[in-house]
């Protein structure tokens, strides 16, 4: 639910309070004061492994975590595009090989009219033809997805006004460049995702509003094991 | 609930079934096929680590286990005590400095009763005096906590008969050899502790009719996760 009623403590959706849902609304919430921190070098947060390479397991203070590996990342990564004025100077990266795609008239049209939001994100595009697009740089993290995540920016539904469309391109990157779930993790990029998670706002959900974590506490373990 | 009709597949309690409830009774489950193994070294498990020094996480064929360590091992020694002539041959253990303990004569006289009983788990006693005991020898394992568990045995509740009483000494018995909840084990422990428990009979509760671990499949994780 929506109102937090249903929750455990700071809004986290807790195991026994799960219900089958669909399509939560992406939501704001207030930082969580038990684990939200201003100096993430401080965090009592202690890896404790992946479960089939996609959740990531941690004790932080003193309370488990599931973690899901790529809603995690796909929020660190969204808020960072959001701030685009610093991802601009960081994150730009040239292709040695420049990349040449086929699109759409209609797409090539939304990129030349988006072009300004495209460059301001790291992207260097140039036009060829009525049809055909070079790809000279991307924001770094990309390379290998370029075609695919600007073509996925570009599918993204418009129907709402530029910005709307804006932030659900933003989301498809991100989505892009986010690890997937099936990937091995080590042990301090584990650690330097959910610290960095920690320190995002709105960490408690991905951009789509799906849970970016589960906690069960020690007293949530000590009922189920009936203690 | 004991007829299983609330547990996901194999009667194993599953965190989104949990409903609290208190003193459930001793049960026998039928063996899970999915989790059940002849042959330990076949099955498919892989330790991921110890939340808070008290429960293991263990990917068991894809399906994330939290198994609670000390009712787990309960369960392991339990039914090694059960099975006497194998714990005879091989559990004993002389004290190099034989243990003097001071008992009420109530004990002492339930101790001369249950003599056999407690030769045949590997305790070597002898009466010094009215209400002196010396321990000469203790099943292995036990050695540290000699006085502690023969005074735990003596303690269980003795109404329903000699043969109920010698189930709840062994219960106590048990949970004094248990590894304890806050004893941090390394990952040959954990895999050990996890394989020996698979190739136990009614592994998935401990003596008291506790549950022994928790079963969170991919599926579950899904759900949670709203994906």
């Amino acid at each position: 639910s929506v109102d937090g009623t249903d929750c455990l403590s700071g809004g986290i959706p807790a195991f026994q309070n799960y219900k089958p849902a669909f399509q939560p609304k992406p939501r704001t919430l207030e930082p969580d004061p038990v684990i939200r921190y201003q100096d993430p070098a401080t965090a009592a947060v202690n890896i404790i492994g992946q479960f089939r390479q996609s959740y990531i397991l941690a004790e932080i203070d003193r309370v488990l975590y599931i973690v899901d590996q790529h809603a995690a990342h796909e929020r660190i990564i969204f808020n960072r595009l959001l701030d685009r004025d610093q991802a601009q100077a960081r994150e730009c990266q040239e292709l040695v090989f420049p990349v040449v795609i086929e699109l759409s008239t209609l797409k090539v049209e939304l990129l030349q009219e988006q072009s300004e939001f495209f460059r301001s994100l790291g992207f260097d595009l140039g036009l060829l033809g009525h049809n055909t697009v070079v790809i000279r740089a991307v924001p770094a993290g990309l390379s290998g997805h370029e075609e695919q995540t600007i073509v996925e920016m570009l599918d993204a539904p418009q129907p709402e006004g530029k910005d709307q469309w804006r932030v659900k391109a933003l989301m498809r990157m991100a989505c892009q460049q986010a690890v997937k779930a099936g990937q091995l993790l080590n042990q301090a990029e584990m650690a330097q995702l959910i610290m960095e998670l920690l320190d995002t706002p709105d960490y408690k959900y991905c951009p789509h509003g799906r849970p970016t974590l589960i906690k069960i506490s020690s007293e949530d373990l000590e009922h189920m094991f009936k203690r």
